[in-house]
């Protein structure tokens, strides 16, 4: 059996990296990432496994047995001010794995997970899978005007050369903390993920007409404001879909009015809505009525609203047989659940067969210092990942 | 019979100072604002008037006899990209009425009626009814960090002494440009301002917790920016009060959100509502039913709502007597209506009998190069002012 301890010592040379009161950095392509991925190295040469570095600096600890192997894997990097288990916990916990293992494991770091520097998220699992955009992804800048491909070194025949080492892995499973109270609530330390949600980020542009606040006419008015408000309303009980167990969450994340001065009418207003649904037809038919809302507020409000799909991941369901194992593995112990967060594992599910355990989490609170899971948790999702990766062999 | 060419002719000078492609730029204590005292200098001059400055820059043309005079005039100063007509109509039909009239006039130009500089609206007027906070009004700094003090030249003892030339009149008119479609809509040429609407900002804080928008459980959301688009729907059907003729406005002219970013829950709303009533108490109502719907968002969403009732001016009712001058010299063509912005002959009302005219805007549209009146209206609606003066000398 995998124990906490063991955990913890393997965690003890990586939670420092990157470590301060605000909580943990180690975005991509920093000094704090060489050193992980130095971290990386000697776990690796303690078990006898071979770092090798793929074309975009995916980190990968390979047996002497030829592959395709049995890959288990998380990743090294955080957001801004992030949580010390959030990625890091499934790197560890893989090499604890390999270690108990008989079998010939890869374990596995995916380069940017996260993507905080150039909103490039799951980018090492997405140049395998080959799903970016290399100019486009290349190109990208960061707040100081740096893009990826300066910061990173890498050019458009890395990226186009990334996929061919997508062969050498015949399966994937991924640990990583809850970043939901979902087995919290469930009692449950452990959970086999059966899905990842579908997404969408929709933009709403508002238009209005800026005017006097006071001297303006109710029927002359073309609040954009106004109007917002009653399209967020609209699109949350759109999501609720007169039924709280819908699964379905839109939140109105980001918005900006103009001229958003004191005794002005609002002209303009920028809005993002952030949507996902377990299910691809519950989030189509959310947007289908969602254009239907905007309708219904443009003719009461005289407000124009353009609706705008800026991202799409349909939804993910993980392979049937790493879902078994994993349960089986369990003995009903581990509920499954659908993850409404993106992960490398999901990118690579579209390709082989690719499976993932969640860890319980007290608070739900990630991307945060105060990120926290108990390792005795952990070390039981790390033996359910060991058991199971024994079935699939 | 005054006539609109008169009026042209008195604006040809007034009118190019400041002006640009993009409206008026003729804000207090700028080299334009001193044009247009150049400007007002040689009007006084024309008419035998005397120029005088008071304390706070007020411009005042007096005639020989002795004091105290019946007042007309309104303002020069702009807003940023203001209209052309906002003020200098008033002050131009000031003279044009100081001319015709047999009657010893004063006419007064208000400084920094706008305050658009140090968001400082009725400086000149307030200063002369004393309702101004010397020391915190000579500290306001404008977007360059320039104080009021250092941009006026004026002092505390300025400020002080501005009301010792109130006793200089016995009663005022202002004329100015409607900034509503009211008149247009009514029909009518001009109006009889009964009253300046009761004005309240109101600054609400909502507070939530910040979280990922994807996986945090619909239970554990405290999403501010949902509760503040709830909050906004309520306080605008508050304001309607059920009854479309309530003649209310409620506008959420201002709103920023924390940390405004894609995929997380927004922790933290601050939104600024401007509310206008004609009458104190259906204002009272409003603030008392919005404290009620701000604890229903809390109860509903978890969310903190704090309302903080940043600025309220009570309704000014103006004159009857000014009122009835105003009404018979219109013999009945002048409808009285209820103006929803501020004005430096509602800062008089309080001290002395006062009174207004305003003249039809068929857009509505003011602040704004787009600003538009018809000469003809604003040469009726002098002749408004000629007779009711003389009604009440």
């Amino acid at each position: 059996m995998i124990d906490a301890a063991a955990l913890e010592r393997r965690l003890a040379g990586l939670v420092p990296i990157g470590l301060s009161e605000r909580g943990t950095n180690r975005l991509a392509w920093t000094a704090e990432a060489l050193a992980a991925e130095h971290w990386f190295e000697q776990q690796a040469e303690a078990l006898g496994l071979r770092l090798e570095r793929d074309p975009v600096r995916n980190l990968w600890a390979v047996p002497d047995a030829p592959p395709p192997w049995l890959g288990v894997g998380s990743h090294l990097d955080s957001v801004r001010d992030g949580g010390r288990f959030d990625g890091a916990l499934g790197v560890a916990a893989a090499f604890e794995i390999a270690a108990r293992s008989t079998l010939p494991l890869a374990v596995i770091s995916f380069t940017d997970e996260e993507g905080a520097r150039f909103n490039t998220p799951t980018f090492g699992s997405r140049a395998l899978a080959g799903r970016l955009d290399a100019d486009e992804v290349l190109a990208r800048r960061d707040d100081q005007g740096v893009t990826l491909a300066d910061a990173s070194g890498l050019d458009r025949a890395a990226l186009e050369r990334a996929p061919e080492w997508l062969p050498r892995l015949r399966a994937f499973v991924e640990l990583h903390i809850d970043q939901s109270r979902a087995l919290e609530t469930a009692g449950a330390a452990a959970g086999v993920v059966s899905a990842l949600a579908a997404r969408m980020r929709v933009h709403a542009e508002l238009r209005g007409v800026a005017s006097h606040a006071g001297t303006t006419l109710p029927a002359d008015r073309r609040d954009a404001l106004a109007a917002a408000a009653r399209l967020i309303v609209a699109a949350q009980e759109l999501g609720a879909d007169g039924n709280a167990g819908s699964g379905m969450v839109v939140t109105a994340s980001r918005l900006v009015a103009e001229p958003n001065a004191f005794t002005t009418i609002p002209s303009l207003v920028e809005l993002w809505l952030d949507a996902r649904a377990p299910d691809d037809a519950q989030l189509a038919r959310w947007r289908e009525r969602l254009e239907q809302a905007a309708a219904a507020v443009t003719a009461n409000t005289g407000v124009q609203v353009q609706i705008e799909i800026q991202s799409h991941s349909p939804s993910t369901v993980f392979d049937q047989r790493v879902r078994a194992a994993l349960r089986d593995a369990a003995g009903g112990a581990a509920p499954e659940l659908v993850c409404f967060a993106g992960h490398d594992a999901g990118i690579l599910a579209d390709k082989l067969p690719a499976g993932m355990v969640l860890v319980r989490n007290a608070t739900g609170i990630s991307h945060a210092a105060a990120e926290q899971v108990e390792l005795v948790d952990a070390a039981m999702a790390a033996d359910l990942v060991l058991a199971a990766l024994g079935r699939l062999a």
